[in-house]
């Protein structure tokens, strides 16, 4: 396992792959867990060279609070990756990614974006710096496929639109959100739960599989769903509802009726943590979840 | 000389060029003249593939009428790059680069592009075209080497800007603008000139060369050289100058004394025909004409 911080480094090293063989990709903003690791696995089993990066991008915070309090463990993901077969870990610097001077931006101007924030001005920051870091990790690495969990339901979105604007040639592999054995999504901030935090927090997955159950029994109207979800998620009073919403899966803009391909999307918080997950409906029986 | 119209056959080609030797891109709005031979025959001698691009980009004209106006004549063009030895013509359909849906556009942010319109309020809208579609084309061709003419300063700074920002693998080439015998820079327009026009076009260059006398006499006040450009080019009554600007050769902001990278750039109109020009002075009796 080979740990690159240098961005000369890396993009001679990306460079020297174009000859050989295919290029696997993970970007991540570290402080990794079980979902992370499945994706590192899976692009080393489908690629023949896989990369990780780590790099909490400081432009797609909406308050400088957020991004001091991102957790960030660099020695204990380092250790997590070489549990793995990872061949390159990407680790930039802040200064060298956004250095004096630097003032070109990706700027995703879209509409669905604004599903992301319950403040909603700020969103467009978010996909600003998501949009932007993609596109220059993309550069630096130049993957044949990057992968992706499904949790982030919002990233991905970009992600793609991102890659099919700009004619970006990668391809992207969304592979399903790793859980709990209760089903709660992993997330990098789990384990700041307290114990009674962490049970109501079960509430997430709950209120998306009381949403599945309806479309289950042929309800096709999104308001019912999302007040049953809604009316699920407030027996819970630690958790704070950012939204729940029933949108198309590629696009994320609302739905009038639920047709395969459509998504379940839900935003919590629970003290200073934020929570997402999502699960889509692909007709019939076949859910992704 | 292969012409490829498709995107998806692009980036195919593109693809298998990764393998193999080293990839000239020459990306050109077309209507063809000796400049653009002389950045697509130095491609060819520099590297193993070479490419052309024909493409005119609707997001990049502030006004629609400009765009309407713009001079096309492909099958004079696929002539004229016939009698080079490019490998292959790109022209892409305005519908596949900027399909429904399409909204993720790549924006400078810094202000020096504010040089580019007398109109000011405009010029981002110039500066945000030629970054999207360089960053759109660079994707799709992915070349090791770009090559351009000094002439558009403007389009070099932001190219190199989004370059340098976005962190894409290429080479910057700059060649010197190819000039008539009396000094004009070659342009897709010239030819729209009348003959009393078409002489007196020729005070741009010379107003440039009034500069640079002044360099070459020690003069390092860059309001006194503006002065003597200015004084010159309002004796051609049919010249509407739009500015002239002495600035760093690199950022284009302006320069409070003349130095060496300085840069000395004149835009005019005649008519409805747009000139832009420029010369770079590298220090003692080294300039870039």
């Amino acid at each position: 396992m080979r740990i690159i911080h240098n961005l000369d480094e890396m993009t001679e090293t990306a460079r020297g792959w174009l000859a050989g063989g295919s290029v696997g990709f993970v970007p991540t903003m570290g402080f990794l867990h079980q979902g992370h690791k499945t994706l590192v696995q899976a692009a080393h089993q489908e690629c023949e060279i896989s990369v990780a990066s780590i790099f909490v991008n400081p432009v797609q915070f909406e308050e400088s609070e957020d991004l001091i309090r991102y957790p960030r463990d660099l020695s204990r993901d380092l250790q997590l990756l070489s549990t793995t077969s990872v061949d390159v870990v990407f680790v930039p610097r802040a200064e060298e990614i956004y250095p004096a001077g630097f003032s070109t931006f990706v700027m995703p101007t879209s509409s669905p974006w604004a599903v992301q924030s319950a403040k909603g001005a700020g969103s467009w920051i978010y996909a600003r710096g998501v949009a932007t870091i993609i596109t220059k990790l993309f550069q630096l690495v130049r993957p044949d496929v990057a992968y992706f969990g499904q949790k982030n339901a919002q990233q991905i979105a970009i992600v793609r639109q991102v890659v099919r604007d700009l004619n970006i040639d990668v391809g992207l592999r969304i592979l399903p959100t790793v859980r709990e054995s209760d089903g709660l999504a992993l997330g990098s901030r789990n384990h700041f739960l307290t114990q009674l935090e962490r049970r109501a927090a079960r509430v997430l997955y709950r209120a998306l599989l009381a949403g599945k159950a309806l479309v289950d029994g042929n309800v096709r109207n999104p308001a019912e769903i999302e007040k049953a979800m809604i009316d699920l998620v407030v027996t819970e009073p630690v958790v704070n509802l950012d939204y729940v919403k029933v949108c198309h899966s590629d696009t994320l803009s609302a739905v009038d009726t639920i047709l395969p391909g459509t998504m379940f999307m839900i935003a919590a918080h629970i003290g200073k943590v934020h929570f997402i997950d999502n699960i889509i409906w692909r007709g019939g029986t076949n859910w992704l979840l």
